[in-house]
């Protein structure tokens, strides 16, 4: 399975400012962009703290991609199953796959599992396991997963060494805070950085996109 | 006066990782860059918070360089007079300004000041007035100032709209880490972000360098 981070950043690295609110950094160019991925991915993975904040759809926009290509599965790690009932990513639009952790209540589970259209990954660590999750969506036949964010799930997968690419654009602003989400959050490298070849550099609109290729833990 | 900022950061926009210690982001090609813009400039300003986790000399490294442009003037934004003085800062290869607040401890402040080659600039507010201060820079003849960080003193003047230019080198590395130090720190901005415009991207070494001018408040 191929795995792929893509998001928007200011030019300081910043996925949102200190409110945390989805705020909108990327540009019409980019939003097309990002479109076009969705429609070619298998299925979309986010972190439950960006469905909580931004409670996103994760649909493809675009009327005629979306009626020709389809939506692809939604995914939703999700530790403690905090994943509302009432969430845009769990309505009708397209299957949803939540990934929990073994503490996540039992109550909260079983009401993820009745909803439709959803399918509940239990997973045996305190927080959701990513490999184990990938591993049941490789099974559902998930050959291109794409990342939406936000800072903390791409920080776990790339800590797992999970993540083959990291594309994002970025715009020509500066958000500032030491308390503003990043594009890798969570606790952060000390002894040895994720290191990664920058692949591709691509003006678009009024920023850039950064297109990166993670190294595996052999170096190579 | 011209006022541009020069860094190094991660992938992600980080500046050191949670530990805070002096990590080397830059390349080889990159520090080349960056020494010519040391001796190319009349004065080289950082936060007091760098001094302390840093300890840099800020002088210009190439020999050859140095002896025959000299080195810029040293600057420390330093509200409460922290820089101690046996700060490599306040060698003496080359006269420093240290800029305080009006709550500087007066004791800190008369040390500073009779510590050869120094000279202190007090302000008249709690944390260092940083127009003042690049007041008292342009009558000492200051005309280009060279900002090296930390994130803190970015942001403060980013957010007084003393930056021109912000250019940075982008490690092909990711840091992550909520605790990590940014290019761009603070309290962040909420309500209108620094809006600036991609003037230059730049592969260099196995990074890229964009450099951003900032757009003036009239929105120019």
């Amino acid at each position: 399975m191929y795995v792929f981070v893509n998001a928007a950043t200011s030019a300081d690295g910043k996925l949102s400012d200190r409110t945390r609110t989805q705020v909108r950094l990327s540009s019409d160019e980019d939003f097309e962009r990002v479109d076009r991925l969705r429609a070619e991915s298998d299925a979309i993975l986010v972190g439950v703290g960006t469905v909580l904040a931004d409670d996103p759809s994760l649909t493809v926009k675009d009327e005629t991609r979306a009626l020709r290509q389809g939506n692809p599965i939604r995914v939703v790690a999700d530790s403690r199953a905090r994943t509302p009932l009432d969430a845009a990513v769990l309505n009708d639009s397209a299957p949803t796959v939540v990934g929990v952790g073994r503490d996540a209540p039992d109550e909260s589970v079983d009401a993820l599992r009745e909803h439709a259209g959803v399918k509940v990954v239990e997973t045996d660590a305190e927080r959701v396991d990513l490999s184990e999750l990938l591993d049941a969506l490789e099974d559902r036949g998930v050959e291109r997963l794409m990342v939406e964010g936000g800072g903390e799930l791409i920080f776990s997968l790339l800590r797992e060494n999970l993540v083959d690419e990291l594309t994002f654009y970025v715009a020509p602003v500066f958000v500032g805070g030491r308390d503003s989400p990043t594009l890798v959050d969570g606790e952060g490298f000390v002894d040895g950085y994720a290191e990664a070849t920058l692949e591709g550099v691509e003006r678009v609109g009024e920023g850039v996109v950064l297109r990166y290729v993670l190294c595996s833990e052999d170096g190579t």
